[in-house]
């Protein structure tokens, strides 16, 4: 949901450029508000629920998806948990500003050996 | 549950100090991790939940209980969430060590404007 | 600094959409990294300093500004420091895609009640 | 420093354990907090003095000593950078109450395969 008050600050933007704006505001966010969490296959579930519901919050953004992807993390090691990193993470982001959408992507992309964002498709 | 493997460095201190240290940790990771994540009343309790288990994955933890209150927390703005803040939580984290317990509690504290972590019992 | 090797994957937004983008992606990334820190008078600067040089470090940003306000943030506790939050910081994130700018701001506002992420200006 | 106001929720606990208490705390605080930052050579050295006087300022923490090593951390990607890692990270904490100090250490521990938090001291 955008808020109606605030609409005189994208004056200067198209509404395009604000669903990308907002889009990527909170992939940034959702980032490194959670890089660093302990996460075990069990706990992986609701972690992603709790990551997806508390991003889609944030301003213009219509829904979140999230997969946590093991992978070689390490988790075989004494403790049967990792620290969330950003090579385990998938996630969409899409956005919408007045009718006009955008579907933000972070992916682990392995010919830049780093977790990538871009934008997938805006409207 | 506490791993086997890493006695060897905790021989310097007693069962009850390795519980009191392990609850600690805990608790200072639970707030720096999650202090920030945007939260409705809608979503309290799916992060409340999050927050519980990846918590209880670190070592020595045996339970983790979170209450979010959002109090005047300024949830009534624009956007109906607001950023996660010490003051808004109330936690307990049981730890245990060789059947030696401690149950560590963090809460907003009038007196000392602060949210206070201390030990509220050790076996 | 942008990198040559992933421009691919932008093929599909303007540069000016490239530098809005990269601009609100570390905005997003500054607040949720560094909400919660420790911070008094006399570490402010310091701090100021490490998010700027962390935060330049993300993919085509120019110049990052970030400015702590203590305001009315509760300082005067019995701990002389607080939690950073989003109504303390003013920063400026600039970026720049070939050659294309762009200029983010937050701030907070006291109408939204709400640190606001906008852009101010984009070439 | 800690705060006179705060004893009566500490009687519980011996002087050894206060100290132990506050820097467990602590190094789960820093943790937490910093994993995720952007980093490169070039950074690191104002990170790690952020971080030392961020930490600094939590209740009875009398020093903190930081050193970010890259090891085989990926730096060499497109970027120049990675995300700050447990690790990558050797800290000591030093913390006093009533005269009795702790030092509670994380390194990286390669027969754990885990950045392991342990009392290194306590008076």
């Amino acid at each position: 949901m955008c808020s109606g008050k605030d609409e005189k600050y994208f004056k200067n933007i198209s509404q395009r450029e604000r669903a990308i704006f907002e889009g990527a505001i909170t992939m940034g966010a959702l980032f490194h508000q959670f890089i660093g969490t302990p996460v075990s296959e069990e706990s992986a579930k609701v972690l992603e629920r709790a990551i997806k519901e508390s991003m889609e919050l944030q301003p213009c953004i219509d829904s979140v998806e999230v997969k946590i992807d093991f992978g070689d993390s390490g988790l075989e090691n004494e403790y049967a948990y990792v620290s969330l990193t950003g090579e385990m993470l998938d996630v969409k982001v899409v956005s919408t500003y007045q009718g006009v959408g955008a579907v933000i992507r972070m992916r682990y992309v392995e010919e830049l050996n780093y977790p990538l964002m871009y934008v997938e498709s805006a409207g």
